[in-house]
């Protein structure tokens, strides 16, 4: 090694020795004839002191140095001394004094400083990626994402999961989200896509006996991508053959566990809490509740059906609810200009018609619809709502899916706004008994909730006939600070009720052939019991990271347009190479 | 869990005990009113009978049990008694008794049977992969290649190197193979392709100060496809910085002397022997030797100067070299008809025109040239060539370089087909000191032996201007086998020796731009002294497991003709698919 020893581990004890250090050159300055150099690495930082009376040569050569040259140097290790410690650096008890400098490479003016103030514009950071890489706050990132692989791999090796790659040259399936293409040149006409995940390969190597399964799986959507959203994104992958439910749960349990005690150190608690999806409705207004703060819906259509306040009344009456959020000391909080702008848009993009909302004074109410309500309605209502003086209550009137859709999203941005929870919380729960299947009014038909390989909750096979509404699948997600972190179900084993489902979901023979062709048939050659889920690794790395940005956990991540700026990609390419490929671009006139 | 035990795990310990076992029925009998059924998992085989005297219903289950059916059967252990006991299987002195029986699944008769005595063909193994995969030699490959990405996984784990992903949709790159291109929806008449290597990432990364990265990274190369190819593969890809040459090699000595001890539970001496390139293609004749076995390539062309064999003589007259293999004991193996015609075939398909040969009688030649030669010169060569009586010698009289091609090939055939070496031995070596550049003849310019950024050894720099071909590459290959197992090199990171390998490779600073921009771009902002590595890893399967065929070590491979049996890809689209992606398909008419 051309260094023996990293900017991160020197300390008092090592004073006395002779190093050598290699790294970047960070902040530097000129002290009166003597140049100090911030060294860098990955492992930290040292202060590096040329103290070259002697060596006028190596004198100017340190005094050469610029932002992000990469240097070596060999030197003596030497305490600061009290009066010049530097307690925010782990290496702040000492320095290297040396006169041994070698320049390895010279840098650029780099256009932003890995370790400067203020951050760049998110643009000229992608484009220079390499420097952005450099920032201690993206490389911590990329270590606890290592950390946490690294324990997922050794949590399941050490339960006997096997690692088992599957393709990323697949078969397109009408199925869900866009596939993105790969046109064979061997096979003309033809196309590879690539996996969405690799669901149905799980499910054939549990046909095939593997028994425990898990991947650490690339995966590809071609979606219109949202804030949170990336082209390719990585899936930890699993799938268990000869178990139920609890079988499944209770692993996921004890890698959360793992993954906490071994990148935090800390104590997961475990069973995670487990509520149902009619629970987690009723309570959050969403399957995927923030659990680090409370804040729960409330509602009051009984107390107000009667009210003198049209727009509650009416709603009731229609068979509507109204239903609200109490926010603990919020009453000053937020102005009338913004409840009914800000927070009314927030309400409205969930197709809510209006936000009302009172302070509590006392036990009554305060607000321009407060005259509405008698003093009888008002007490009830605090008093429902516990409210106290100086609380803020808002309330959402309309169908009853209006009403969670819309305070879900309230609840979140106030709790967001008012910073109800720890950013780097971890909170996780698990949502199970989902619906199996959900009525698509418009095409007048039931879909799948998650996918029509879900198996049945055993008590609902009755409800097939009389109402599929009913039906609960036995799936599960995974929630955790909001999110849905992992997602799964067991699946159908039995082929009988597997034609239930596909005739429920008004597929033919046919055309299930057509969607599910080589798993269906891999079913029939001796299925055991088998499910599995999905954990979002992104999503985790940002959850323990406290970032609400995908892009800083993802080494070479593209922006919303999909793009990677730094390798310029997409881009064109040669004619010849399509060619060979039996395609052309065709682009509207 | 379903099952309280696997199928693999029972013995004489457990007699008594009451089990549940879950698993697919491999071999059944009906004896005499008593059904056994041999039940198979991943972890093993036990034997089931179902001796059920007073249920009749579950014995007339038992007798429907078909191959591949997943049955549960709850019963007892018990020992099968010294005569019945079964010393081939694991779990052969006992046997699981019982009258409780569920039928999990049936199955349709399978094409054929994983523990058939008869492999099926690929082509319908391929489609009905979901069965061959319940082989337990495949289990095994399975199995191994976890244990193998886990010990590589530890190692590196260990040494404090990140586990860094890359992206999967990367930039087109005029470098190589073909690319495999993806279009883009959101970007009209641009593509993404996929990575041939995550070459040049890994370097960005040491660029970006990630000092120490790995990834067992997914590759893709849209080549037509020889029968240890797939269009896409996996890589145990390296970076480091901060080293020299040496460091690489012993990491990696350190990586394999851990694969072997992990997966096999043997020692591997290391340092592992080294070479330089030029050694190996006067011993060897190749730069990819098998050296599980001996039979070096042995020069007589100064024995056979002045020979009556004019074949010989004007070879060496002409500048060129007569060199041949001493084929121990092999005197009467081979028929006349062989050495001229396969053998023959073999040389010449690697551009020799003949092949002479004879036996050694004594400590003289015997052949239908041997006249040619006197009784000094016979003695000479049996000398010269190492020969006893019994051995058979084989010559190729040409240039330098068709000799070392032809014999190199012809070696390996006979080490083969003689079965000097046991299959599953691991022999690796260190292959050194490649030349930086080749001479391409026809277009009268240099190429670059790797790629134009490997580093030059420091005591070459001299032969820029005078003798390119001398010039050394800080490169290395790891062989084993006679096949490259792993193959990287110390990479530039001075600008000024990168301009003079653009130079000498005649390749312009706009051209240099279009190649290789990003990296470029990133070299010139601080890059560290660094360099690299990659290993195939289903290589290594196939070398650890002693099998020529890539596709048993993979779970879902593809045919030489890039196509997934199983799941029917590639296929055909939707126009909307391809409207989507302004494209279109262009066959020629």
């Amino acid at each position: 090694m051309l260094r023996t020893a990293t900017c991160g581990e020197l300390r008092a004890d090592h004073v006395g020795q002779t190093v050598t250090l290699c790294g970047w050159a960070d902040k530097y300055r000129d002290h009166g004839g003597v140049v100090f150099v911030d060294l860098r690495d990955r492992y930290g930082i040292t202060q590096i002191a040329f103290r070259m009376e002697e060596s006028s040569e190596t004198q100017k050569l340190a005094a050469s140095i610029r932002h992000e040259d990469v240097i070596q140097v060999t030197g003596e290790v030497v305490s600061r001394g009290d009066e010049n410690k530097n307690p925010k650096l782990a290496t702040g008890d000492i320095e290297v004094r040396t006169n041994d400098l070698k320049i390895l490479n010279r840098s650029l003016t780099p256009p932003f400083e890995p370790r400067g103030e203020h951050l760049a514009n998110e643009e000229l950071r992608l484009q220079y990626r390499f420097i952005d890489l450099r920032r201690p706050a993206l490389q911590e990132m990329m270590k606890v994402r290592h950390q946490l692989t690294t324990s997922v791999r050794n949590y399941f090796d050490e339960l006997g999961f096997l690692d088992i790659e599957t393709p990323i040259l697949g078969r397109s399936s009408p199925e869900g989200a866009r596939d993105y293409l790969v046109p064979s040149r061997v096979h003309e006409a033809s196309f590879y896509a690539l996996p969405q995940s690799p669901q149905l390969f799980k499910q054939i190597l549990m046909v095939a006996g593997y028994d425990r399964y898990y991947q650490i799986a690339r995966c590809f959507r071609d979606e219109d991508l949202r804030a949170d959203r990336q082209p390719e994104f990585t899936q930890i992958d699993i799938e268990m053959s000869f178990v139920d439910l609890e079988d499944i749960l209770s692993t996921i349990d004890g890698l959360l566990a793992r993954m906490v005690k071994d990148v935090r150190g800390t104590e997961l608690k475990t069973p995670l809490p487990r509520y149902t999806h009619a629970e987690v409705m009723e309570r959050y207004g969403t399957d995927k509740p923030d659990l680090r703060f409370g804040m729960e819906l409330t509602d009051i259509s009984d107390l107000v059906a009667e009210s003198g306040f049209g727009v509650f009344k009416n709603t009731v009456g229609s068979g509507g609810k109204v239903r609200g959020l109490c926010v603990k000391g919020a009453a000053d909080k937020y102005s009338r200009r913004i409840l009914d702008n800000d927070m009314k848009k927030i309400v409205g993009e969930h197709g809510a018609k209006g936000l009302a909302y009172f302070k509590v004074v006392g036990n009554g109410l305060e607000s321009s619809i407060a005259k509405f309500f008698n003093e009888d309605e008002q007490k009830a209502i605090v008093e429902r709502m516990g409210g106290e003086d100086g609380d803020l209550l808002v309330y959402v009137a309309d169908k009853y899916e209006v009403t969670c859709a819309a305070l879900a999203a309230l609840r979140n941005h106030l709790a967001k706004d008012l910073e109800l929870y720890d950013p780097k919380e971890l909170n996780c729960a698990w949502v199970v008994e989902f619906p199996l299947v959900t009525r698509n009014e418009e095409e007048n038909r039931w879909d799948a909730e998650h996918h029509p390989f879900c198996a049945v909750h055993p008590d609902d096979l009755e409800y097939f006939e009389s109402d599929p509404s009913r039906i609960r699948a036995l799936s599960y997600d995974l929630v955790c600070n909001g999110y849905e972190a992992a997602s799964g179900s067991i699946r159908i084993h039995d082929p009988a009720v597997q034609q239930k489902i596909f005739d429920l979901l008004n597929i033919e023979a046919e055309e299930a052939e057509r969607r599910f062709g080589f798993l269906l048939q891999a079913l029939r050659y001796g299925a055991p019991p088998h499910g599995g889920i999905a954990l979002g690794l992104d999503r985790w790395v940002m959850m323990f990271m406290g970032t609400d940005n995908i892009r800083d956990v993802i080494a070479f991540p593209k922006t919303q347009k999909a793009s990677d700026l730094m390798m310029g990609a997409p881009s064109t390419v040669d004619d010849h190479q399509l060619r060979d490929l039996h395609i052309k671009v065709d682009l509207p006139e």
